[in-house]
């Protein structure tokens, strides 16, 4: 199956402004890549490439006082196998997990371990841990938080989600990532495209999907509490602790968005 | 001058728990350690190290069900200067900051960067970037922040910070880093030993301490938003983003803290 | 202003013969590509992309057995500047410089520093620090070797071409690289296209061209021993620490090399 | 079984002079480690730590006018078991291999694939591909070259080893690690502590080791091609293409070499 992924994000600028941009297709997906995505800006300006400390490749640039369009235009070849189920996948024990994985039981910006370890425990106490748990964590929050673009707020947290019981993507992986945590299930976050292929109409307009990984019985495994079922077609752009590590854009300095437009259909 | 620093803590565990510690003197000092200030448990148990993403030699134990000691004792030569001042150190444009400072940028647990931009821009926009500015901001949450250990919990964040107008040496350092990182100045968080040194008594209980780091004209500064002059006798334990990266002790499980003692005196 | 890129090479191979390429437009050039340089392989076979250390996007293949064509056309626009003149860039102090560039002051395969340093030393010691040593390094460079085509051999280093007194583009690359590193300035080795444009005929052959940039006062600076003037339209492939970190093409196992052609042209 | 590690380095420094230490037990290890070999430098001097691109912790300092001591002394927790034998390890048809395994089939400074490759064809052409050709290529190496302190010289490459007949430890893994890359077979440097346990006396004097890994069916495996036998203790400190990359300690500067010590002994 082959994937056309991309993005067009156009702004204003009232004056010279330092972005960074967490865009592209991940490095790890680059054998996939047969045209890549690479972003153009319009005007043309130097990009700078760096890797952030999780690996991702990401890009800066100074954009210039005025409009500035992003795009990028790809094509990727994916399995059009849905994400892996493996029920009997087994939880570490703390002591076990390696220590590169010990950071993704701690808090982060969008996930206050803290603050919803009390919760945690009394709703996932009783599961079975490993990946029934994580499994019952994405059911609790695919059922308790309300899907809708209106509900999108940059600062909102696990914890403002769990209160509040509405949010987009994001924000359900938040809850579910900070879940995991509490429970000692390390999790972090992906940032990435993620299509209808497969899904019956009405489809939303496209955005960027967030979704998540658990790591259990050795290995990272994809979960995404939005959806709550295994999809086809994910493309992986960036993973970190939580949305905060890996902005698609951020830019330092006051801007207007005026146009946001992302694609991922299947290509014939 | 040497410096006897060290720590006593005691825990009751209902059960076998996993702990991480960030303890011991940084790796960096190692130089300067007469007596190093290796981590003793009682009962003795395996303790295993791991580096983790920012550099910091970390443990891991798993503490038995029953009583835990965990102590260390150890004599740092130090220099006996106070913090330096830079007055002319100047900001870095976000274009030209190295690309592994950028991460010092971004939100992080306790340092919302996206709840106080406003505020920040407000408040600092006038000063003359670079060291001023840092200092203005240190000068602000010094004023602004009423210090009081009975205001001490895990869960506040630089916003709630700035919001209650009190708290203990960490939320004053979390909130100068969430000001510095909105004014485009990486700033990263410092855990360690900071004795009372040249400071006439009363002198509260020991305990450690947090102060920051700015990223101003090609290196990292100390900052001490909490003391907010000049100190001498800081002994670095560890750097992070902020307090979640580099906390002092987690445990995964219920437990009592029976008793903590920290200390750091001129030895003679 | 609109350059041409592209080229054909052609290559008979006795048996199935994986190959890595690293060609095409840098992705940090994507905003300027009007029409893609896409490789295409006649006869057609899987081209599968991934990306090295440096961030450069790479192609692998196997060629079958039989004659194989690599071929691109593309169209890249050129903002019609020559490489830009710093004459005021400063040298940074070796414990000033990002830790990312210290590895550009490192011996590599081809830039011998350990052979080169004593020669360098006296060479340059004089000279001042900064954009005005690396000129004159090239300024040595250029008067020193003798350019011919006749002299490429693909096992040549830094050290050889000092001696020998003569090369190619990529060798006068390599021995400013090697000097720059002795006098402890960050070095990097490019390859990319480079026509002939402002340049009087009659002109050579087209082939690929290797340049270099140094790092002074917080960036990256082009410069090209080769030409030894600033020069209009060059279009950057890749990046490495010498040409051994980025071979045009590298195949494993014996072949032929029927025909190579590169054209670079303004287009109108 | 415990080892216990260090090295004591003394050089005299006619000015300030920057260096680059690749030194201390490697992070994969950090977990066996029981006493940190922490560098200490007398006179106590800042340390300021990086990570290379091959993920080694390294450390810059600034190394005043006069006498300076380098010192670490540590304890490491070893399995005691010798190294792997895996006479059935496959070898990946090059088409296969793992994109971040590429780099090190390519030449480096002191590996050139280059120069070595036809003679590397006809020695080892008829051996089986996978373990055996690997350890064929590390029989030849252990035969064909004479070890010899007195043969150590900084600039000697693989080919300059490989005509010379003689060198050290270092040499012999460069010549191994550029036939293996000629051959198609990702190899690494590795430089370590290796003590002579287990080895009869008489026993040379202590020195850091250079030994390499070579990728084979789907993971690394350790060669020594100087021992050229299954031993007992080896303890990482950092790898990468070659020496080059692993400088034990690099100077910015005149310096001289006053003393060096390294010990590496089982700890009762």
């Amino acid at each position: 199956m082959k994937i056309r992924v991309g993005y067009e994000l156009i702004y204003d600028f009232p004056q010279p402004t330092p972005m960074i941009m967490v865009l592209g297709v991940h490095f790890t997906r680059a054998s996939d890549v047969i045209t890549p995505d690479h972003l153009t800006t319009t005007p043309s300006v130097p990009v700078t490439p760096y890797r952030d400390g999780f690996g991702n490749w990401c890009s800066r640039i100074v954009a210039p006082a005025g409009r500035m369009q992003l795009m990028a235009d790809g094509l990727v070849r994916d399995s059009g196998r849905p994400d892996i189920t493996a029920l009997s996948a087994k939880q570490h024990n703390v002591e076990d997990l390696p220590a590169d994985t010990l950071v993704y039981l701690l808090g982060s910006r969008y996930c206050e371990t803290d603050q919803l370890s009390g919760a945690a425990w009394k709703l996932f106490e009783k599961t079975k841990p490993g990946w029934e748990r994580v499994q019952a964590i994405c059911d609790f929050v695919h059922d308790h938080i309300t899907f809708g673009y209106e509900h999108a707020r940059s600062t909102m947290t696990a914890f403002d989600v769990f209160n509040a019981g509405k949010g987009v993507c994001r924000d359900f992986a938040h809850l579910a990532i900070a879940f995991c945590r509490c429970m000692n299930i390390p999790a972090r976050y992906c940032t990435g495209y993620l299509g209808d292929i497969g899904v019956p109409p009405p489809n939303a307009p496209m955005d960027f999907a967030g979704w998540f990984e658990a790591y259990l019985d050795g290995r990272w495994y994809t979960f995404d509490p939005r959806n709550n079922v295994p999809r086809i077609g994910r493309v992986l752009i960036a993973q970190g602790r939580d949305a905060a590590d890996v902005p698609i854009t951020l830019t330092f300095g006051p801007n207007t968005l005026v146009s946001f437009k992302v694609w991922t259909d299947e290509a014939l």
